[in-house]
């Protein structure tokens, strides 16, 4: 059943600095001061790189038993290239993500196979990977005044 | 310039919770009792719309006035569909966002009109509306056990 993962996002007042808010849970995210920010949270882009790790990491840790994959303890670098020029309207480049990596360390007894084979099974099942992968349609609801 | 925006994740050992990192600042994400998880953050898919919200204010806040637009304050509600059958392999349908939605709500003596062309800026300078847009590459670059 489709449904709807809601957030709502305002200014603290605090420079570009910006209060998230989603089922009552909260952050903060800002810009580093050389960006215009007060540095007083990681940036959108760091915030969506934390999002896709936490998405692959919760796909990894809920389907291990039914994988039959055991681990101790694992992390998820995530990498992603944005080139500012972009959105800065300095180059006629792509204003979003270029390429979005990622490196899974698993502290377990599996073979390296298996912990391949698992990684692959984790990318295709989560969420923000395939919306990456695929792209998604951005509809503008309403503009209030 | 192409820049990596960086960040880590790892099991925070209280059931599916992650723990994100990125440039020393810090926030848990979760799941709902429902799906598995403590409740005690949101979930990725609800941090990857506070990242985008967040992104979208972050735009606008920069660009207000080299683009001549005052503002009082505004807020931005935004909405993403997933159907969890998905990724959880209970049905053959998209694993990802399926739409984003998003509504600008301004504080301002801007008219109407304004006010639409300020958001439709906004929109088409944001990095991670045009990620979603436009797709990504998502490479694995390691798994290391």
């Amino acid at each position: 059943m489709l449904t709807p993962f809601k957030a709502t996002v305002k200014p603290t007042g605090k420079g570009v600095q910006m209060e998230c808010e989603s089922r009552g849970f909260k952050f903060i995210l800002d810009e580093p001061e050389d960006a215009g920010g007060m540095d007083e949270g990681m940036n959108p882009l760091e915030a969506a790189m934390c999002a896709t790790g936490a998405c692959l990491g919760i796909v990894a840790a809920s389907f291990a038993k039914a994988k039959d994959f055991t681990f101790e303890d694992f992390s998820i670098d995530m990498e992603g290239d944005v080139d500012p020029d972009g959105f800065m309207y300095v180059a006629d480049v792509p204003k979003g993500f270029q390429q979005v990596r990622y490196t899974m360390n698993f502290k377990t007894d599996e073979p390296q196979e298996k912990c391949e084979e698992f990684a692959k099974f984790v990318e295709a099942t989560c969420p923000i990977c395939a919306t990456f992968k695929e792209g998604v349609k951005v509809v503008c609801s309403g503009v209030n005044a």
